[in-house]
């Protein structure tokens, strides 16, 4: 079992109500490597700057995420990300981007990530999605996210991407975008009839929802009375749920997919309770199965009908 | 076994990207009563005026619902309601709206509306739902809904009233504005501080989040391909809801509120399959149970947890 993920290796400075930091380490292949960590093998791939330090990849190593295809280019800079959350932290404003290395970002893959068993293309050029999803032949399990941005400006090529994966993990609204369906249901079958047999809608602090040919399942999302940054929750979100199935021996039907929205929206919720990857760079396996078991209780309830009144 | 609802009747005039349709039978305890109805006896009060007909009262007493509290104002109108949804069926635009003899209205409950077991006070003066609770001082559960207006407008009022329920089952916005806590968890804690033993937030397509003072619970709204009207989705998720409860014989503990969530969350959504009162005056309580048991599997996942990686 081995899962590659490629994407952002970033700087962020975050505001919220509740503090605020600069220059943590974040972007999305980060967040997703340290949620994936805790289940499996995890190799990301993407390109940092000479302001990366020897402190940021400790806090990789740290997890045990293996950090060989990560690129250092020389003379540029690392991605750079500046935003602030009002006291609705459903609502996010950007205010600085630096692309930098990110930019010209051509992903070389080792022949390790090549193999990988499951393959996360976080949120990139689409033409770039394609190509490493091509060096990847052998992965069993192949996930896509995007964004707006593409959506509008290179549309074509992220529907052929999305054609040549087994699942999308995105925000629902850019579901709505992508097919131009309102109605999230017919949104996810249209993006299910182009290939994918999965289809994740991340709703925010509403949860998420799954969508395969036959079967709806959602989650809520895990309630919490103190949430500080809600930066790298879907990209959480996304490491918790591939990892999980990474290192998921059996089939990848129905349950294990379900027990894999379990886990994403756990490893979600740590993100968000400390900025950064603060909460989840020194969380443990016991700390995740505990909430695990909690979410579960949280989502039972009694099939016997009762009695007609 | 009796539920009583005290709050508007009305005709709506609705259009959506899907139909539309003049002076349907609505309001709020239409709505309620008419899900409710599939469970147990139900009684709701309000005014109506010279426009109500003889076909309206049949569509209620069709399923059942006693409709002797509903009182007839000589020389005066219903309440009308017109309004459009967007392509995009959470936003919606109210055009015109007509108070007639609702703006009047002082609820006059007969002896056998006072002795309810249950007592839903939908969305009316929260002066008003102060009085008709003061009324029914044998309900075993009383439940209140209410709006922005009140919570402007009349907020002393207001808290005063959830002061006096058992159950508060309004949208998440609205426990915000309540509380001024952004954060959905603190808000309903703070609700229950002062005194209702449980908060249901709705969340209109996300579905509705149960809290109790040790625990949570969450269902997604069930999902449709075709959503035609969602006019009194939220009424008719109380009326399913209180009214499963209703008919529950045993104690009303966090398993039978669960419960009572399901079926809250199938009334719903038969409501809004089509335009007003349309799908639910024809529906059946197989219909019901067959969606509960099929919103009882889509919510399921297996506790197990995986192999540590």
């Amino acid at each position: 079992m081995s899962l590659t993920v490629v994407g952002s290796i970033a700087f962020d400075s975050v505001r919220t109500p509740f503090g605020e930091r600069e220059r943590m380490l974040g972007g999305t292949a980060v967040h997703f490597s340290l949620a994936a960590s805790f289940f499996t093998e995890v190799r990301p791939v993407g390109p940092v700057g000479d302001d990366f330090t020897a402190a940021e990849f400790e806090t990789l190593e740290g997890r045990g995420v293996i950090v060989d295809d990560i690129e250092r280019v020389k003379g540029g800079n690392s991605f750079f990300w500046r935003g602030r959350y009002e006291y609705d932290l459903n609502i996010a404003h950007t205010e600085d981007t630096q692309l930098g290395v990110f930019g010209d970002f051509d992903p070389k893959l080792s022949q390790e990530s090549k193999a990988a068993d499951v393959l996360f293309l976080a949120n990139i050029q689409p033409d770039l999605q394609r190509r490493v999803r091509s060096q990847c032949g052998d992965a069993r399990f192949c996930a896509l996210d995007s964004m707006n941005l593409w959506i509008d400006t290179a549309k074509d090529s992220l529907l052929a991407a999305i054609a040549e994966v087994d699942c999308v993990i995105v925000n629902d609204a850019e579901i709505r975008q992508l097919t131009g369906e309102s109605n999230l249901a017919r949104a996810a079958r249209a993006v299910m009839e182009s290939g994918p047999r999965a289809v994740v809608a991340k709703q925010g602090e509403y949860g998420a929802a799954l969508f395969t040919p036959d079967s709806f399942f959602a989650l809520p999302g895990f309630p919490l009375e103190d949430v500080r940054d809600p930066t790298g929750a879907g990209d959480s979100f996304a490491g918790g749920f591939l990892g999980y199935l990474d290192s998921h021996d059996g089939e990848l039907d129905e349950a294990s997919l379900r027990r894999a929205m379990g886990y994403g929206t756990v490893l979600a919720s740590f993100n968000v309770e400390e900025f950064g990857t603060e909460r989840v760079a020194r969380l443990s396996r016991e700390e995740i199965d505990e909430r695990f078991a909690t979410l579960h209780a949280m989502t039972q309830f009694e099939a016997l009908p009762a009695t007609a009144g």
